[in-house]
């Protein structure tokens, strides 16, 4: 019966960074998932950026029985009829944009849907979460949260520092996401998130997407699928069970190189470890209960038997999302602005 | 005997941003400039900054008897002899680095010799005295500064925030410089620094150039020579003679595009006024007795008539800039490192 609900959901992963390929597409597949917010860059600038979206158009041609790319919110609700995965594009750092506020809109005619204003590091825009200190959105900021409004670009603080993320919120006319994070009082840890930074998301109508990234749950790889699902239950009551989703941060067959150069990008000389240390440099072991998208049902029934009503196991696996993006990426009418 | 004096002196100016031609050349010879920091970007990045290097080369094969390349100290000297005007170049902002720590031992094989870790805005590396606060130097930044130290290539913060100028003079192992500003005492604008600053800067071993930017000055383009020197005068008694230095930011031939592209970048829908304002949009008018760098000769009477001594005199002129690049431009030692 559980299944049989879940292959009805629409199912959205608000964050995944895969080695994409045709097998993890099926794993989309097979997982029931209807969309996934796939991050095409980190620390690509612009030109690399449209090398990018060149390798995923060529996986849009190679793939097209499997996955087809979200241009608009009624593509969504078409991939779910359709019975394909839908892929979202999405920005882990501003440096698609590099130091040139004409190149949002340009990356939304693109279809890059969600940017993030900083990774873990200081940017042109705002401070990441890594930083000693945070002094908030700058003045290139300020006007970069004004064209994203504009133009229908969402707003990601996943990875910033603090004080910006509340600036963001307060910034932007529009309401923004962290969307792959959790709290801070489940799991303390440099991207998770304080309860007044979320309390604050939820008022002022953003979403959160819930991490299961190891590193960012009590107990790491051994977190269970309980203690994942109290912490839902109670950040529910915290923000309202409108305002929170799904957003595994699943980085499959990724090489550690990869996560090296996530960690490092081409900044440091020395090697940065991120959420890991020099004794634990590697990826992280999988949840046993979340290896990849196939497991998305085991999701959904956990949070069936935490006690959530279908009703808001949908929003939570999907439907706040597709709310949210329904809204987001319309760009702001005339009138508003 | 005053001009005879000049004429013997080792003439350096600490930065100038003209449009590059041959008559602006001649005009650096005949006031007598040994050297001038030739700011050769703003705000390009690694790619357009090759371009500007490409420009200057076709500059020396052009007019090879009027200027030459600066690539060590040594060459300083060798334009003094040869009667020529060295160029060395620097960079306003750290934009040709991008996010790439080795492109600093690129850049400084190309002779790249400073760069300024931020323009007015918050970079990577640091906050811009245009921010309305200043978190200081970066994860990136600290990196930047250790990797600046080794290759020998000068720090300038110039346009930095205050808390930044203080963290780069710390955290350097050599000492930086701020190669055109003035005091804050002797004229309030964003631009120039406190004393506590300088006073940090000249115990550092820290160069400061004064500037002649009207904006820079005690009532602007109407500040007399005598106010000047008076202001250099107080400014030697708190650093330190030996920490002092001429740093004109003349910028001559520039066009308003340009000043407007300074002043904006590509960060801004709207129009930023930077030191000028909406009814005051362009170059500030010259000083009367400082058109351009023809006018070299006043300012060694100026500081003579001040009462300075021959010595001192010849420092503040380009002696303390030489002595300062001498060491600075070096390779660290290995085993200082």
């Amino acid at each position: 019966m559980n299944n049989a609900l879940h292959k009805d959901l629409i199912v959205i992963d608000g964050l995944q960074y895969s080695n994409w390929n045709r097998a993890i597409f099926k794993q989309l597949h097979e997982g029931g998932v209807t969309m996934v917010h796939a991050t095409i860059v980190y620390h690509e600038q612009t030109r690399d950026t449209l090398k990018r979206i060149a390798e995923w158009n060529r996986h849009f041609e190679m793939n097209a029985d499997l996955i087809m790319p979200v241009r608009s919110t009624t593509d969504i609700r078409h991939a779910k009829q359709q019975g394909k995965v839908g892929i979202m594009f999405g920005a882990q750092n501003c440096s698609p944009i590099e130091d040139d506020i004409g190149m949002i809109e340009v990356m939304r005619e693109l279809n890059m849907m969600i940017m993030q204003l900083t990774y873990n590091n200081q940017s042109l825009l705002a401070c990441g979460c890594y930083e000693a200190e945070d002094s908030g959105v700058t003045r290139f900021g300020q006007q970069v949260i004004r064209e994203m409004n504009r133009v229908g670009m969402v707003i990601d603080m996943s990875h910033s520092g603090e004080r910006s993320t509340l600036d963001a919120i307060e910034l932007s006319q529009r309401p923004i996401v962290i969307s792959h994070a959790n709290p801070l009082s489940f799991h303390h840890a440099k991207r998770n998130k304080s309860d007044h930074v979320l309390k604050t998301l939820g008022e002022s109508g953003g979403l959160l997407g819930f991490s299961l990234y190891p590193f960012h749950l009590k107990n790491g790889p051994d977190c269970t699928l309980n203690d994942f699902c109290d912490m839902v239950a109670r950040t529910a009551d915290l923000m309202g069970v409108e305002h929170i989703g799904i957003g595994t941060d699943l980085c499959q067959e990724q090489p550690v190189s990869v996560l090296e150069w996530m960690r490092n990008g081409s900044w440091s000389k020395e090697m940065d470890y991120g959420e890991g240390s020099k004794a634990n440099a590697d990826w992280p072991k999988p949840l046993a209960w979340f290896h990849d998208s196939r497991d998305f049902p085991t999701i959904t029934n956990g949070l069936l038997k935490r006690g959530f009503s279908e009703e808001n196991v949908a929003r939570i696996m999907g439907l706040n999302w597709l709310n949210f993006f329904d809204d987001a990426l319309q760009p702001l009418p005339q009138s508003a602005r």
